[in-house]
């Protein structure tokens, strides 16, 4: 048998290339390497510069924008690979993928064992999944659910791929909500209202997944979040809290990559939603975590008989891992305070730790009942006194001062952006609001620019069970671009009915 | 309400990328169009140039390769827009993708109707869908598999979005083999053979799915299969037969993008199957359709009851559309004449038609009985006595002279190409061949470079039930490149067993 001749190596040339956190590699056609190694266009290739590897897509180029011998790559290549102009790099087939009969398996109907489970949650963490393979996966484990067994597994493999942090505390909370209800932006309030009250809460939140924002993304409009570990245990061993985002210290690193193809397909089933949350909070280093589930027949959780299957599956889940989880069910009928969108839930925010006379009462309530509970399970409030406490420490001032001093522990507090195009819905008739469509809302906040437009998003002006005027505005758009604001009134104008006035 | 605003236009660069069928678009990140549409890193754009336009994947750089008002595109997307060199596009926000509710839908659990398998197909041809949505559908009806009904309507769906041939002729017929057995390469026997005794078959074959070779790979070695719909017609009005690449003329083009991601997952489920093949024999206007099915722990149906299973469904569909099918159960055992690769089978598909002595005899066979089977279902022979008719047909060398002339007429018969590197497997110890993986044979194959590399494959050294002496060689592997041939050896070493010998 012959012995392997490795490739001659290649020179790596920076593209300045953007493409999320895709490594992309581009080579000549006629380049030996590819010709050597029999590399087709859209291939995996395994590009390996001194003891760092990373896999591209590989696309092929006809042309002299690149000279023989050089390889263009990607940020995302660049980064994993840390290289310079002109590095030498080696070129070749990736190893085979052996996890993949794992998710072959899984679509003929077999579960998942907790290694092959862990297999390919490395395999992904390792970049070695294509878009389709990624999908593949999601999509699998969602027709299919994942069961009890298989979704321990899947969020002891998210854990065990990333860091882990630990905590100088006998207690530390944490809190999250299920989401799907537009503008429900309680965790800056919570954690404030728990750091007030002498709890350790070390909050790590992701960016939107589907939906306009995320806490993440609402947080970055106020302070800096992209904290590494060290900022981060810094703001909290000062601070008691923080509230950062999650995915710049690589804790439960497979998620980030799943919500990216989860936010593509718009699907976020039951047990992905276990391991995603749970893999989060034990990774961050929790003991005590409060779960909100907003119920309605347009929020993500449409019925109470859900709220109590992903309770208990939530509970059930937690146990295997020592975490003590209790599950609040709430309103889920409507958007929670008046901002849809980073900037407008900031907004919103601010005006319920200022104390404001037009904050949002419904913002205000919520984030008690939610603090409420994160007292009193971490015994810092006795069974039934949590939320009265929290509203005091609001109302006392303690909760504002306490999120100043912890955005200011993150690099400084700073004010919310403001869009430069705003443009009202108007009611076509007068009459009482009877319903309100969260995912359309959700939908067309999107489409207005959030949340990758900061500022872009929904301001809401009713409420169910108001009496409207004809020409009335029921909410604002705000974007930061024409086009998306003209895109978003498109969709409004097609869809119809986001918020219905009865006659 | 204000008025859209079109964005300006930008000039199309032409870049030479190859992305497979992707079309790929490169914007500068400060682009003004980026900017005012809101355009981030791998989002789809809309690509607009007068009527034409494309869907394609966006990409954004940071540096002085683009002008400003430039956007780069990959072949597929030039190619689809039928521009030149600076024309004005037009590129925006793609129209939502109201398709993808219908996936969601499957995905948690319920049934597409003919309308929305409708729109999705449509979708998938018009190049909205990205990889993660083609791999979520395909992996969505693969867990909970496609019913009948819904495999009627994707049938038709994936016919009603491309050409349909038409023939004057009453009877045309057709044959397929659903695979999963390498070497099994009976179309251009079968073809010759019913051609010669004055069949109309218009042949149009695919390229490999997940095997080493397609039967429009094999063909590729011997004459050209990249055949419009006008050359077809007129190589079947003269010869009555030809042996041509089906994807070349947009005959059920959804099936060529399917594939592509189904060979990438390596899955290729029942419902899809059926729907894969009889659009295709639909839309070439087939009348009178064999399907071949291999039965063997390792090819593609593993059991009789599996095969009859699915050759009811086959016929179900199929008479849905008032197509004649009559399914052919064969031993799936173990591979097909000697060769495994594009032109390693070309050569046992010349040996049979030469009459060698040294020809596969169980080629010969095996296509004898799936042109029997064509003559019979047409009328072109009694019951019982198709098969004597067509070894009658090869015996006296009319076969030959058809397959010639089908070649000559499709643009010439040449000779496949031999491989540059070959290296023998040997027995490790004397014994008898008890059992030969045909799923390790495929991707030992893959491995060394075939379908892509044209001469690349396995040579089969030994058989079923053999006796050799330790050193004997038990197959040879064949490649293009070194780095390829390694790779394979190194799959072999590994993976062990591909031929095993008891002692």
């Amino acid at each position: 048998m012959s012995a392997r001749l490795p490739p001659p190596p290649l020179r790596a040339v920076r593209m300045y290339l953007h493409a999320q956190h895709q490594p992309v590699a581009l080579m000549r056609t006629d380049c030996h390497v590819c010709r050597a190694e029999g590399l087709a266009p859209r291939s995996q290739v395994l590009i390996v510069a001194g003891d760092r590897e990373v896999q591209a897509l590989l696309y092929q180029i006809d042309s002299d924008l690149l000279a023989t011998g050089q390889v263009a790559l990607s940020e995302a290549a660049w980064t994993a690979l840390d290289i310079g102009d002109g590095d030498s790099v080696v070129v070749r087939h990736p190893p085979v993928l052996e996890s993949l009969a794992g998710i072959r398996r899984r679509v003929h109907g077999q579960r998942l064992s907790p290694e092959e489970l862990a297999a390919i949650v490395r395999d992904v963490v390792q970049g070695r999944y294509t878009d389709v393979h990624l999908s593949a996966f999601l999509t699998a484990t969602a027709v299919l659910p994942l069961d009890a067994q298989e979704t321990v597994s899947l969020t002891r493999a998210m854990v065990e791929v990333g860091e882990t942090l630990k905590w100088n505390a006998p207690i530390v909370v944490d809190k999250h909500c299920v989401g799907g209800l537009p503008g429900n932006r309680t965790t800056p309030i919570v954690v404030a209202i728990a750091a007030a009250n002498g709890l350790v809460m070390p909050k790590t939140s992701s960016r939107a997944i589907t939906s306009p924002a995320g806490t993440a993304d609402t947080m970055e409009t106020l302070a800096p979040v992209d904290l590494d570990i060290a900022a981060l245990r810094r703001v909290v061993e000062t601070e008691g809290g923080c509230l950062a985002w999650g995915g710049a210290m690589h804790l439960s690193p497979a998620d980030d990559i799943f919500v990216r193809i989860e936010r593509e397909l718009d699907i976020d089933t039951e047990g992905q939603l276990i391991a995603s949350v749970l893999s989060k909070k034990i990774s961050a280093g929790a003991t005590h975590v409060v779960i909100d589930i907003p119920v309605g027949p347009t929020a993500k959780v449409r019925s109470k008989e859900a709220a109590q299957h992903l309770a208990a599956r939530l509970a059930e889940t937690a146990a295997q891992f020592g975490l003590v989880l209790r599950c609040i069910f709430s309103d889920g009928n409507q958007p929670v305070g008046c901002g849809i969108g980073p900037a407008l839930e900031a907004q919103d925010v601010l005006a319920v730790l200022h104390r404001d006379d037009d904050a949002p009462m419904d913002l205000r309530e919520r984030a008690a009942s939610v603090a409420g509970a994160v007292l009193e399970l971490a015994g810092a409030a006795t069974e039934g006194d949590g939320m009265r406490l929290a509203l005091e420490t609001i109302d006392s001032g303690r909760a504002w001062e306490k999120f100043q001093r912890i955005c200011a522990a993150q690099g400084g507090l700073r004010q919310p952006p403001v869009a430069e195009y705003v443009e009202p819905l108007i009611a076509a008739h007068a009459g009482r609001v009877v319903h309100i469509d969260n995912r359309k809302l959700a939908r067309l906040a999107k489409l207005a620019g959030a949340p990758q437009s900061l500022a872009a998003g929904i301001s809401m002006h009713v409420r169910l069970g108001d009496e409207v005027a004809r020409g009335q505005t029921l909410l604002r758009l705000h974007a930061q671009t024409q086009g998306e604001l003209a895109y978003a009134l498109g969709y409004a104008n097609e869809v119809g009915e986001i918020v219905r006035v009865a006659q």
